[in-house]
């Protein structure tokens, strides 16, 4: 049941064999190869909005513009801006002043809930927009539905663990593309981190392909709870 | 360098998309398909021996025989027993007197450390073969090079995590296929589980393919420390 109107939601994640998004560090990993790095910009460029959390900001400090001229280019002419819309999933309004993600290079929402601190929040409005939902975490179905209200029709989700567990608990995720990478990282944050879904959530496996030195997967989420 | 002789290892695991081979109950979970099921019964039926962790003996109570006739007798055919030697690692030798891996359908080897109570070991023998090697945890390469002292071509790893991971981080093991089933469980033992290896152990892809409702990657170890 979809109650809610909401865009189609996916998302997109590199892994290792063993399912892991980074390390105990929590630092970045190089888990793309060159190939699939360019598949992500294709991913971002054919996007409405980027959303990432708030854990992913702080440990990899990402841009998440579209790297390829040509693509932003082609974006301009089909009359969209450059660059999709950078999501950033906040409760406590933590992202720093000097994130990539508030370089100016794109717009940008951080999504705040009720816990985040005025003066913060204020300083945030002068770099981004702010939306605020939700009493301690940010309500994801708000902010879903109010994406769509603003025109958003198609969410790529890039990470992290807790974002990605908390999209799939709530039946928010359509379609989840992994990179299953050449590499075992043995322990670290997975590609979804909570509470056990019992029973699982199902898949629908949609295409499966080598790409470059790992395996490009695509699931459909079968379970739609929205 | 391989300056031990031992065994051919491959691990072999069924994972949910997102690398989880059980949620938190660590209870079996089914994660293979139909057509899975019966390649792991090929693989099974083309080892020497089978190897598990006794975590997954208290959790799974598995039998590790070769479940089809058929194979059974091409081995038979072929000079071989029945079924693979069943080899439970298993420090402190509490493998349960009753568990299926005990039950005579097939020989079994119980691999202790100095650890394991006399009576406890003595208990075991009436049952089983019993090797002792390593101060606290088992020796797993002295029980690789006395597999192979003892015949052991091709050994198959099932699991669980933390067996995996000891294996793949002393350079024990060769290649690891990886059934991802189409489900995200989002809690519970990975593929392995350890602490992260830094830097990640390098995989080469040998192949991939869907396989029923999910994916079988075939990986093979790049880094061989033994
Ligand atoms: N390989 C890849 O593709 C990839 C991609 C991205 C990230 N990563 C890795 O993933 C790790 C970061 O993941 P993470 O799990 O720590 O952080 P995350 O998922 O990026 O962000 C989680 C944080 O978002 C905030 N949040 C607000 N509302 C939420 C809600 N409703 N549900 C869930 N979270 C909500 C919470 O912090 P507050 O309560 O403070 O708001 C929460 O801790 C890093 O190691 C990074 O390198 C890898
Ligand atoms: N989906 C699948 O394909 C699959 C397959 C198998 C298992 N599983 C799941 O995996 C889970 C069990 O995994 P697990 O990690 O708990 O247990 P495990 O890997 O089966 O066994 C680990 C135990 O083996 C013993 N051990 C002895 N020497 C060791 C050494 N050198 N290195 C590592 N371990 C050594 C240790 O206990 P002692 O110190 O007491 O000896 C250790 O705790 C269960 O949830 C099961 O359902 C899934």
């Amino acid at each position: 049941m979809n109650s809610i109107m909401r865009p189609h939601v996916f998302i997109n994640v590199a892994a290792s064999a063993d399912g892991r998004i980074s390390d105990e560090s929590r630092r970045q990993i190089r888990i793309s190869c060159e190939e699939d790095m360019q598949r992500v910009d294709r991913l971002r460029a054919e996007s409405d909005a980027i959303v990432v959390g708030i854990g992913t900001v702080l440990s990899d400090d990402p841009r998440l513009t579209v790297k390829s001229q040509a693509l932003r280019e082609e974006r301009v002419k089909n009359g969209r801006t450059p660059n999709p819309l950078r999501v950033v999933v906040d409760s406590r309004a933590r992202t720093p002043l000097n994130a990539r993600v508030l370089d100016g290079e794109a717009e940008t929402l951080v999504a705040v809930s009720d816990l985040a601190d005025e003066e913060r929040v204020a300083a945030l409005r002068e770099k981004a927009s702010v939306f605020v939902a939700g009493q301690e975490k940010v309500d994801l179905r708000a902010l879903m539905e109010y994406l769509y209200s603003i025109g958003v029709r198609r969410v790529m989700v890039e990470g992290g663990a807790r974002l990605n567990h908390s999209l799939i608990a709530e039946g928010l995720v359509d379609e989840i593309m992994v990179y299953y990478g050449g590499m075992i990282i043995g322990n670290g944050p997975c590609i979804a981190d909570g509470p056990s879904f019992k029973p699982p959530v199902p898949l629908e496996l949609v295409r499966v392909s080598r790409l470059g030195s790992g395996v490009l997967a695509v699931w459909k989420v079968l379970a739609d709870k929205s």
